[in-house]
C-alpha cells in the first residue's frame, strides 16, 4: 500500500550523505544522485541502504543498493556494484539518512493545513460535528460521521461507513471501510522510539502508517503508534476496548479482541481469533498465534504458538497459573 | 430512576418481531402490540422478554410477558399466557430485538442535536469556558463549572455545585450534586460488549446508563461506560484518580477510594469504603464486599467478602503476599 | 524556583486561624499577622508551620515560625517564642489554614481568564493551532509550537523550541526549552490527595507546580499532577511515552526513559538514567537510584539501590525473577 504521509525531499547527491556522516568522499566516486533509503531487499540501484548485523549476510550479498550504510567488519559482504560508508553506529547513521530524506517524521508538530471541515469539499457527503479540522488532501468516504473537536490531519483516508468519535486525532493513517473509532483517541503519532544521548536523545524517524482494517473498533483514549520503517496494522474486525496502548509496528490479525488498559510493545505480531484479557502487556519484538487466548492481567515475554491459553506474570500455561496460584 | 437516554421506538406488532427472527408466525396468534422489552421480572403483559438459563426458572415460571425468547428445551417452564419464541441462540435474538426498539442504543455517533452552551437557557446560570458544547434538554443545576471544550450531550443531567472539567464528554449519565469530573474523561459511552461474529461482530445494545452519586469526584482521563441493561454507578463520595476504566454495569458503593489506572471489567459490585491501590484490576462479576484493601497492582479474580485485605496476582491474603514475596 | 501559580490571600490576623481551628485564643496573645505556612525549616517569625511527628523533632526544636499547628504531647518540643495550636489532627488542621492561605489549591476549576491565542500577544512569534485558548499572563519563548485545541491556563511560562500537541491542557507548569508534550495530555492538575470523610472527603491543598526541564519529552495522554507543597519534577532529556501517569510530588532526574502505561505513585524519587518497562508500577515514597532497570508489568514497593536490575511484582532481582518463573 502507496504512503501518502511522508514526502521524499530527495534526490540527494552522494556526496551529500558522505559529509553528512563525516566519512570521507573517496575521489574514485562520481558524485551521483540517491532517489531513497530502503532496506536490502527493496533497494534498487538508485537507493542508498543499511547493513548492520550479520543476520542479514544473505540478504545483503544481493542487494542492488547503490551505496550501503555498513561496519567495517561487514563491508566485504556487500556486492562490488555497491558503495560502503563505513560508521561506528550503523543505526543512529541510518536514522540521520533517513532524517535528511523524510524530515517530517522525526517531530508530531500539529498540522497546519487543518481548516474547519465546512470549509471543505469531500465526494460524499459527512455527518460532522462542531469545530471538526480537516487537513490538506484528506478523503473521506460515504456515510461517515465525524465528532465534534475531532482533528483528520493531512492525507488521511478514511473509508465508507466509519464512525469517529469526538476530541480524536487522526494523522498518518488509512482507515478502510466500517470501522469505529471512538473518542479522545490518538492515531498515527511518532512511536516510542530513539537513540539514547547524553543531552538530547537522537529521535528515531517514523516512515511508517497506521492502517486499521474493515469494522474494526477501537475504544475511547486508546493510542495506536504509526510504524517507523513498516506500517502498524489492526485486522479486520479486530476490536479494542478503552485505554488500550498499540506501539510501533504492531500487527494485530483478524476477529481479535483486546479488552481494556492493554498495552502492546513495539514490533510484535499479534494472530487472528486472539482474545487478550484487560491490563495486560504484551513484550516487544514477539509472535502471538491464531486462537491465542491470554488472561487478563497476564505478562507475556516470549512468543507463543497458536491455540496457546496463558495466563500469570510472566504468563504461563492457564493450567498452571491456576495450579500454582491455589 | 427513570432513564431519558434511550427512546422507545415501539410498539411493534408481534409478527415483526417474528420475522425479524426468522421464525414462522402461527396462525393461532392475533398479531397484537409489543411495547417494550424487559426482564422475565419486570415484563408486563404487553412486553417481550427473554429466558436463557435454568437458573432462572422460578422467574420464567411467573413471568407476565406477553412473549418470550427462548431455548426449545426451556420453553415449558413458561406459562401458558406467555408465547415462546424459539430461537438457537437466546443472547444475540435478545439483542436484535433490543436494538429495534432501542436503536440508538447501539453506535455512539456524536450527538448532531448540541449547539454553543451561550445559545442556551438554563435555570440556574453555569459559568462555562469556551467552546462548550450542550445537547438538546440536558438540565445543569446551580453553581456549576463546565470547562472548556467539553461535551454534554442530550439528556444528560447535572445536579448542584458540579465542577466539569475541560476536554471532557458526557453522555447517557446522570450527575448528582457536588461532584467533580475533572479532563479528558469519557463517562457514558456503550460498554465493550457484542457476540463474535466473522464477518462483523453484533454489537449489543446498551440501554443503561451511568449514575454518578453526591461528592463523588473522576479523576483525569478516566473512562466510566454506561450498562448494557442495568446501569454503572458511582456512590457518594467515592473517589477515583487518574486514567481509571470502569466497565459497563459496574456498580462501587460510598467513601471508596480508587487509586490511578485501575481497572474494573464488567458487572462487578464494589463495595463501601473500600480502597484499591493503584494499576489493581478486578475481573468482570465479582462481588467485592465492603471494608475491603485491595493492594496495588493487583489482579482480583475471586470474589472478596467483607474487611478483606488483598493483594498479589492473583490476589491473596496480604500476609501472605508479603510472606510468599520474602 | 518562584511558584507564580498559588496566590497567597494573607496575611490573616492569627485570632482568624485561632478561630478556624476552634481553638480558644488566650488573652495573652497579641492579635498579630501571619503573613504565610511554611515547614518547619523554612518559615520565619511570619509564618505558621505545622509539627505532626516526634521525626521531626529536631527541626521543631529550632523553628522560627510565629506559630506552629502541633499535638499536645508535641507542643514541648517548640521553642519558647512559638506559639502552639493544638489540634487532634494536625494534617486536617495545616490542610485547612493552607486553603485559608491559597484557596485556589483545592478546586481545579477551569481558568476562566483564558482568550483564543491570536488575541494575545508574546514576545516571540508563536506556531499555534485552531481554537488554542492562552490564559492570561502565560509566556511563551521562541519557535514553540501550541496544537489545536490545546489549553495554556495562566501564568504558565514555556520556554524556547516547545512543541505542544492538540488537545492538551497546561496549567500550574514551567516548561524549560526542547520540550515536547504530545496530545491530550494533563499537565499540572491537583494531585489525589484527601482525607477521607464520612459526607465529604476533605481535598488537600496542592500549591505546588510541575516542572519540565529541557529537552523532555511527555507521550500522549499522561497525566503528570503537580506538588502538594513541594514541586513535581520530570528531569533534562526524560523520555515518557504514552498513558503515563505521575502522581504528585514525585521528582525525577536526567535521560531516564519510561515506557507506555507506566505509572508511579506520590513522592517517589527516581534517579537518572533509569529505564522503565511498560505497565510498571512503583509504589509511593520511595527512592529509586541511579541506572537502575525496571522490568515491564514490575510493581515496585521498596527502594532501589544505584544500578539495580528488577523485574517482577513484587519487583526482585532479574537473575531470581527469570530463575523463579522458569
Amino acid at each position: 500500500m502507496i504512503n501518502p504521509f511522508f514526502t521524499n525531499k530527495g534526490p540527494f547527491k552522494i556526496l551529500e550523505i558522505f559529509n553528512l556522516l563525516s566519512i570521507p568522499f573517496s575521489p574514485n566516486h562520481s558524485n551521483f544522485d540517491i532517489n531513497d533509503i530502503k532496506d536490502l531487499n527493496t533497494s534498487d540501484d538508485k537507493c542508498i541502504t543499511f547493513f548492520h548485523s550479520k543476520k542479514y549476510k544473505s540478504l545483503a550479498n544481493k542487494t542492488k543498493a547503490a551505496c550501503c550504510i555498513t561496519l567495517d567488519k561487514l563491508k566485504e559482504e556487500l556486492p562490488k556494484s555497491c558503495i560502503p560508508l563505513v560508521v561506528k553506529d550503523v543505526l543512529i547513521s541510518t536514522a540521520k539518512v533517513t532524517e535528511k530524506f523524510y524530515p517530517n517524521s522525526i517531530y508530531d508538530n500539529f498540522d497546519s493545513s487543518v481548516v474547519e471541515i465546512n470549509k471543505k469539499k469531500f465526494e460524499f457527503e459527512v455527518n460532522f460535528g462542531c469545530n471538526v479540522l480537516v487537513g490538506e488532501n484528506v478523503k473521506i468516504g460515504k456515510n461517515c460521521f465525524i465528532g465534534h473537536n475531532t482533528i483528520i490531519e493531512k492525507n488521511v483516508i478514511i473509508g465508507d461507513n466509519c464512525s469517529i468519535g469526538s476530541n480524536t486525532i487522526i494523522r498518518n493513517t488509512i482507515i478502510k471501510n466500517n470501522v469505529s473509532i471512538l473518542d479522545n483517541c490518538i492515531i498515527g503519532k511518532k512511536g516510542f522510539g530513539f537513540f539514547p544521548n547524553e543531552v538530547s536523545n537522537f529521535k528515531y524517524p517514523h516512515i511508517g502508517m497506521v492502517i486499521v482494517n474493515d469494522f474494526a473498533e477501537i475504544g475511547c483514549a486508546s493510542t495506536i503508534d504509526r510504524g517507523s520503517m513498516s506500517n502498524t496494522v489492526i485486522g479486520k474486525n479486530t476490536y479494542l476496548d478503552n485505554q488500550i496502548h498499540i506501539a510501533h509496528n504492531v500487527q494485530i490479525g483478524d476477529n481479535t479482541i483486546i479488552a481494556g488498559q492493554v498495552g502492546i510493545a513495539g514490533s510484535t505480531k499479534i494472530g487472528s481469533n486472539v482474545k487478550i484479557g484487560g491490563q495486560a502487556g504484551i513484550s516487544g519484538h514477539l509472535n502471538i498465534g491464531n486462537n491465542v487466548e491470554i488472561g487478563g492481567g497476564s505478562g507475556v515475554i516470549r512468543d507463543l504458538p497458536d491455540n496457546s491459553k496463558v495466563m500469570g506474570y510472566p504468563a504461563k500455561k492457564f493450567r498452571n497459573f491456576l495450579k500454582d496460584s491455589r
